[in-house]
């Protein structure tokens, strides 16, 4: 999380401020079954690339039908792949050069509910699992998962505290992103 | 934002903590193509449900060959259909009956480069446009807005100040959600 959560906004049209570029989508959703919602999503800012029809749906313990992923689903996949996206793109600056990579992430809520009133959601654990297939050094590899964690536009703007941990010598060590 | 942000996390097994219950999310991820991941993502907890195969990809402007959403499209799909899975889930509660649904919404970030070094993702402004198709009161639907966001777990571990808009009598209505 940085420093700039909550500031107001500010004008940004991608030419004129100096190495500042503006990344915005736009959705159009409906409701179109039990539980399913349908969305059109695409980029619009700093360029307009096609728009994708995606969905969720939930189980039938939910009222579901199960025909699409679960809302949370398709969330902590963004995380994860703009994640994994952002590691690739600074790979070669931070001097790792990737052959492979493999994630694997557990992200943990618990709902509380008083009484009868309606449940309330709470962040608990969340933790980011990161293999490179890389001669590169350990320490050129934790530089990379920080630079990946700040470009990272979904984490950005996550109030929890993801937990990133690189598999290297068969242990899994902890990088710290601050 | 709840104020539950960064605390310890808690042991949760959902059956001895009353009122409590988990919910969790794995994820498998690998690097597939020049910018491509696929995700293999599915619910653990409070109960597992079938395994999804997601996958994003990267405009060719960023390297990819756009064969599947953006990380981006799949993260903000997630929180739009993740807070309209709410608002149905909690309107009979708050006296809202509902016949149709419709969102719209706009996620802003920027990017901030200095010099030579690798951009820095910043948050900017995030509107969300709610219309209930719904015979209820505006109170009744500004009550449902407020509950939706507190019982949505994509919602309650972002950082940003997300501004809920009704649309009532051809006006947009901003609702205060803490």
């Amino acid at each position: 999380m940085t420093g700039t959560a909550r500031q107001k906004y500010v004008e940004v049209d991608g030419t004129s401020m100096t190495g500042r570029f503006p990344v915005s989508f736009e959705l159009e959703g409906y409701s179109s079954g039990k539980r399913r919602n349908d969305v059109k999503v695409g980029m619009i800012e700093p360029e307009r690339l096609r728009v994708w029809d995606l969905a969720s749906d939930e189980g039938k313990f939910h009222g579901g039908d199960e025909t699409a992923p679960k809302p949370l689903a398709l969330f902590t996949a963004g995380i994860v792949t703009c994640f994994m996206t952002q590691l690739r793109t600074f790979a070669r600056q931070c001097g790792v050069s990737v052959s492979g990579l493999n994630t694997h992430a557990k992200f943990e809520w618990y709902a509380q509910r008083d009484g009868q009133e309606p449940y309330v959601a709470h962040p608990n654990r969340f933790v980011l699992d990161i293999e490179f297939e890389t001669e590169a050094s350990l320490e050129a590899q934790k530089r990379l998962v920080r630079v990946a964690a700040k470009a990272c536009f979904a984490e950005q703007i996550l109030s929890i505290d993801l937990v990133h941990r690189l598999k290297h010598g068969g242990e899994w060590v902890i990088c710290e992103v601050e």
